[in-house]
């Protein structure tokens, strides 16, 4: 476990160093844009997506350079999401990453915009050579981000979270929430390993039902921290749901049945995974490590 | 030039067409994003960007099929474009092509989304074989775009447009707030139809050339119209940009200056045409139509 978490590190600093190198800065008015984009980007966090798509390469002996151009492009998406998510007109939430948001630390025009900029350009970073030098791999990755992002993955998926009968979510509206909000780029950043090594259907199939399993069991923990944790501990406010009277997992299941959920979902989505045997074993101890975490 | 009307209007008939089957109506609080997308997609306008696409693409024999899809995309990343720069955040405008813009009509949070939506399923539908069966066509339109929209375009250009030193720009200035602003994307359009059809590097240029005139051509005439029409007139509210002391085309080199500059330009750009000789003399009444625009 704490062999994963150096690792998990190690990637992270990975991750924001080739951010660094991919947002270049520049001057002039045009440079508060990218200095934005750059805040948000370079913030930190645990960079669990890119993991996943750097692990899920691995398995079958991926370029690391070409994984990391991936796993990059996925979190500009993911940043892209925090910035929008944050603004006063969605959650209206002044903390993040334990900093204040791009809106507050900015302005809300220049937030909507470095959101516009990382979302394109997680594009244009797959579109490059550098992600796969086979153009019809980088037509398959930008085509699954494409669909994980849209209207039918993540931006679907906050307009369910902010629509007005969102209080009343049952258990099964909440799942689909979680499906779309966050599972949806969860489970693109196991599948794009697949897509860059070419994997068998079978394989793919395997990646995505661990990947639909782990992002379920992330939600709900997300959840169980949300209600037990104070926001220095998270470094972002916690409770706000329960306190707004939303459905959450744990709202519907008890903080039990919440765990014991997610503790069934961490098992399943191991299970997937027999398929690569010992070369998943890192896989194995993420989905382990969502379910221990406690930031 | 009643001709090139007649046309005009079909293609965007088209392209509206096209927009209605590429965005599909959905059930549930999702449909509500989807709704928005499709509201601020399906209001109609010029369509002028589609229609440089295609009409490029049509110089080098390519399928008018894959030429529509692209012009969707391209239309989409536009439409995502107005929605955010009408945000309260940003321009805080009310109207546009005459009906109440997005967030006026739905709320901001919807508004966000949808242009997220929107931004996002342009690189979905170029990613699709239906723009090109050749991948790497496909992945070199998406590269394209994405340049074209992001910090170093059109993002880029829409953040120096609401920067403070915004009123106080020059000459050189503000030709290179409307090269990344409205420039870049209309440059691509042009170029697109010479990645669909793969043409010649000079050909290419040569249709790069007539894009960067047309489109300076077209933000002149805009300043002119602005300061010479009426809100019904155009649709949109009128005579803010010199209200607000921002600097324009008609504020630094007056109204028959920027007439004259217009004209210039628009020669210009059609003897960057001649390459093409009478292949192109639909791009050719196109330039004139933009100097003769009366909306």
């Amino acid at each position: 476990m704490s062999e994963l978490r150096d690792i998990l590190a190690l990637r992270a600093e990975a991750v924001t160093r080739r951010l660094d190198v991919l947002l270049t800065s520049a001057a002039g008015s045009r440079g508060r844009v990218i200095a934005a984009m750059r805040y948000s980007a370079l913030a930190g966090g645990k960079r669990l997506r890119p993991f996943l798509v750097m692990e899920s390469a691995s398995l079958f002996d991926v370029d690391p350079e070409h994984a990391l151009q991936c796993a990059a492009a996925v979190e500009m998406i993911h940043c892209y999401s925090l910035i929008h998510d944050d603004l006063p007109a969605m959650d209206d939430s002044d903390l993040r990453r334990g900093r204040a948001t791009a809106h507050k630390e900015f302005d809300e025009a220049t937030a909507i915009l470095a959101g516009d900029g990382l979302l394109t350009e997680a594009f244009a970073v797959l579109a490059a050579p550098q992600s796969h030098p086979d153009p019809a791999v980088r037509v398959e990755l930008i085509a699954g981000l494409a669909e994980a992002s849209g209207a039918a993955g993540m931006v679907g998926g906050q307009m369910i979270d902010i629509a007005p009968d969102r209080d009343a979510l049952d258990l099964p509206g909440i799942t689909n929430l979680q499906a779309l909000k966050t599972g949806a780029l969860i489970t693109f950043s196991c599948e794009a390993g697949a897509i860059l090594g070419r994997a068998k259907d079978s394989e793919r199939q395997a990646l995505r039902s661990y990947a639909r399993d782990l992002g379920l069991a992330f939600q709900i923990v997300d959840d169980l921290l949300d209600s037990e944790s104070t926001p220095e501990e998270l470094g972002k406010p916690t409770g706000q749901d329960a306190a707004a009277g939303k459905a959450t997992f744990v709202g519907i299941l008890g903080i039990e049945g919440a765990r014991g959920k997610a503790r069934d979902l961490v098992k399943s989505a191991c299970a997937h995974l027999a398929i690569f045997s010992q070369k998943a074993k890192l896989l194995e101890a993420t989905a382990q490590f969502v379910l221990d975490r406690k930031t």
